[in-house]
């Protein structure tokens, strides 16, 4: 298997990488991220492609012999409102009583570059999900804000934490709720 | 709250417990289980009773003041066929092969008994979630057995460790397969 380079200081995306027994290096973009689209999927894929290319860019020449990079980025869509990490406590109770009581869409965008003896070839793809949550109380909106579970979080919720007793079911992928389609990764990764 | 026990041994339903934040203690019911229904939901639904009421029956006076013993009982259900924990590698693999490119259901039969100054009520639900398999190459089936990660899981697969790799995707709540629906069981408590 080819040397492999997550794009992406989430925690959660690398504990993915772990849970498939996937060995690989993280570097993190620091490129500034520049959104050009309006539909979900196309804001995942772009914003994806720009953090894989930016770590692509400072590849050694050894490393062009054997590696692949991944880029991924994440946001959650209702209705035609597009919620990344929230600004604020108040951002993020803005965005939760959004969510409660309906179905919203995660959106993972994945960028995979691979090289391979100095050839680059370049995937990308996103996978949607749908959430379907219980109404919530502000009393339980509240409490979670005040948790600090959620500032770090596209749509103010991370379902791998207290807020799964939000969510009713989904339908679609769960890792990609989590903030990478780790399925749809690996086989990608194979078919290169 | 009341005091909450918990009536079973999975590792991973202490976890789902741990991850809303509920204060809990375990007690693994030693008493036999005896299957005297055919349909999944019925089954899931007898055996958490069985676990929950073994429990029960060793409650403290005191303990009765105030309590809610949880029983759980997960089985997969592939067509016909009902899948248990494997009584072997071989039985491992047979139901992995079943399931290969093909969509099972996951079923968990929950039972909350609640006592309060002495009065019992007791409440037994289900939830199913279908799940979605990749088409499985023998290579990968085998090297899933030889993890280990296979053998104390019913239907052979836990969704939370590498098999994540296996699954398209789901309808229905995620902790479902894992082996406890944590956000309906939340709800359920509420409302006694």
């Amino acid at each position: 298997m080819s040397h492999i380079i997550l794009a992406s200081a989430s925690p959660r995306r690398k504990e993915l990488l772990e849970q498939v027994k996937l060995t690989f290096q993280i570097r993190v973009s620091s490129c500034e991220e520049v959104i050009t689209k309006t539909i979900p999927y196309e804001i995942v894929m772009e914003l994806s492609e720009q953090k894989a290319t930016d770590i692509s860019s400072h590849l050694t020449d050894s490393e062009k012999e054997d590696c692949i990079v991944i880029g991924a980025d994440t946001i959650v869509a209702y209705e035609d409102q597009i919620l990344g990490k929230p600004s604020s406590p108040e951002n993020a109770y803005a965005m939760l009583r959004l969510l409660s009581g309906n179905i919203h869409q995660v959106y993972t965008g994945v960028t995979l570059i691979k090289y391979e003896n100095g050839i680059c070839q370049k995937k990308t793809f996103y996978e949607k999900t749908d959430v379907y949550f219980y109404p919530l109380t502000d009393e339980k909106i509240h409490t979670y804000i005040a948790s600090g579970n959620c500032m770090d979080k596209a749509g103010a919720y991370g379902i791998q934490c207290e807020a799964a007793a939000f969510v009713q079911k989904i339908d679609g992928d769960y890792n990609n709720v989590v903030g990478l389609p780790i399925a749809r990764l690996l086989k990608e990764m194979e078919q290169f």
